[in-house]
């Protein structure tokens, strides 16, 4: 029974929690964070039954959660995938200030999309003592960071989920958002969409993939192979795309881009491309409202608060199973979304 | 003598060094190299000189530069002032790149602008045992940092420079920039120039409105109080700026914009505005050229590399005396600078 308890199916690294020697003790959970603090207020009966739930258990308080309490300064860590990538600016900020509000530092580091870097930072960050880790995956494959987390190191991934262990995740709906932006385009009269992207090895690149081919399933409209780019975010890359979609027999009359990178390079290239071309991009970027430029917004600040309060909760003490949370996007229309197709 | 030799005047961290043993060995410095490195090649009389001028000095071999070699990842620290600036993207990235390069990991935090973060910040990442810091200063006094330091931590600032220690810094020439964008707009006709900047405590806001007043004096043209704003980069509090230097009974003609985050708001004040206004900007920002809108570049890469690899070479053991390298600005005229006042 015991050897159950210690292995609960829904346990974030499987360690029995709080919630477990208050359902054994049967009492409360302030109780038994009560006898776990040596904090007043709880019968001697009581606090009998606690500590043998405890002994029974094999429960140790998260000393992550111990060290915040003991006044040394806590520390989180933020995993990013690029330091120069204007979108992770408000993501990071968020995370600070969150962190901040508990008292805690944050230090960051970039994997620079490498795996590899990934990993070697993730584990240097964790041996450099941080209470929790907060992680915009470069790689698909997190194992690595199982002795981490069951050693309670508190770890939540942000914006794009982890690979291979279960663990919480705060995304944006990246399927939903391109889709949402390619059946604007198609509203507004246009059959022949390109999608530039990013690499699809990348999830988020995929799922706005997947979005795009949905939206033109959805309206009966053939994808040609020619239409879709996806590939790495280089701007010589990205002209490439543009260039050739425009100068095919049948040109597309509308692109999709699918991140702030390529959308960028996109409205480069259609400022200088001889008739209007529509856009739609995927995350809004600093001036583009003056571009005029129409976009599925993403609130990178509401990733980094929403991952920064979980990574906190957790940090408390908190036992809830690992959680997905998908934040909505917003498309503002701002006018080259809303350009129709040439008359035909 | 020896205890002269331990004070040199020009030392950085008041250590001797590499250079005070060869020259008083009357050797080369890769001799003493040699023989700290226990690497061939060195006579036994000359290995002798050389362990009797280390034992005479007190000569340490610099820690960090030992650790380095000793396989273990190195880690460079970057304190950043804001995370959500886009100017400290690419000055991050280079950084990085560079750490890369010497096969160092970097980790990076932000002061958000409050000199007691930044101190906690600094003294978290020694404490986590960086072998370097870059830092981007947020107060004027870094005597705190003295001590580790002299414990070996190599130390470079960039983009402000260090106050009260003697440190080195890598920054841009915001006086010059400055004074070469408002001399740009006075030679474009204005006569009634506003200059909208950050708060003047701050090292690089102070210099770009010294530019600015000097570049106002050489024409000798008069400054009224009325048409200089320093003050916080909120954008209600520079949208107020730029409607009142606009609506002054004898209005300005021309804006110049203290840096990226006062550029933005101004951008986009000038856009409701019924008439077109001259602007010049300090820092160029992603999509502003697409804008038209006129700015003196710093280079924020070469800011990020040339720190970074001045850090090394103090990591690598180099012993110079600290230094102010100062990188020069770029004006990009794109339009905004390049309007006329109104016919009087």
């Amino acid at each position: 029974m015991a050897d159950i308890a210690r292995r609960p199916e829904h346990r974030y690294g499987n360690r029995p929690t709080m919630k477990d020697v208050a359902a054994r003790a049967g009492v409360g959970l302030k109780t038994v964070s009560r006898v776990v603090n040596g904090e007043p207020g709880v019968t001697p009966e009581t606090e009998r039954r606690v500590q043998e739930a405890i002994e029974i258990l094999g429960f140790r308080r998260n000393d992550s959660a111990r060290v915040l309490r003991k006044g040394r300064t806590a520390t989180v860590g933020l995993v990013l995938e690029d330091l120069a990538d204007p979108f992770y600016g408000p993501l990071s900020r968020a995370v600070e200030e969150v962190a901040r509000a508990h008292g805690a530092l944050l230090i960051n580091g970039s994997s620079a999309e490498d795996p590899g870097r990934e990993q070697e930072l993730a584990l240097a960050l964790c041996a450099r003592r941080v209470d929790g880790l907060i992680v915009i995956p470069a790689g698909d494959d997190h194992r690595y960071l199982e002795p981490e987390i069951r050693a309670g190191v508190a770890t939540v991934f942000v914006d794009r989920p982890a690979g291979l262990i279960d663990a919480d995740a705060v995304l944006s709906d990246s399927f939903g958002g391109a889709r949402d932006g390619v059946a604007h385009l198609i509203a507004h009269g246009h059959r022949r969409i390109g999608f530039i992207g990013d690499r699809p090895r990348i999830h988020t690149a995929a799922e706005r993939l997947r979005g795009y081919r949905a939206a033109m399933e959805d309206a009966g409209l053939p994808v040609q192979d020619a239409w879709v780019s996806p590939g790495s975010t280089d701007p010589e890359r990205v002209r490439t795309a543009v260039r050739e979609m425009l100068a095919a027999p049948e040109p597309v009359t509308a692109l999709f881009a699918g991140n702030n990178r390529v959308m960028v390079t996109v409205v480069r290239a259609l400022a200088e491309h001889p008739r209007p071309v529509a856009l739609v991009g995927f995350d809004d970027i600093e001036l583009a409202d003056l571009l005029g430029v129409t976009v599925i917004a993403q609130d990178a600040a509401a990733l980094g608060r929403t991952a920064a309060e979980r990574l906190f909760r957790r940090l408390d003490g908190a036992d809830e199973a690992p959680e997905r949370v998908v934040l909505g996007t917003t498309l503002l229309a701002r006018g080259s979304g809303e350009i129709p197709p040439p008359a035909a």
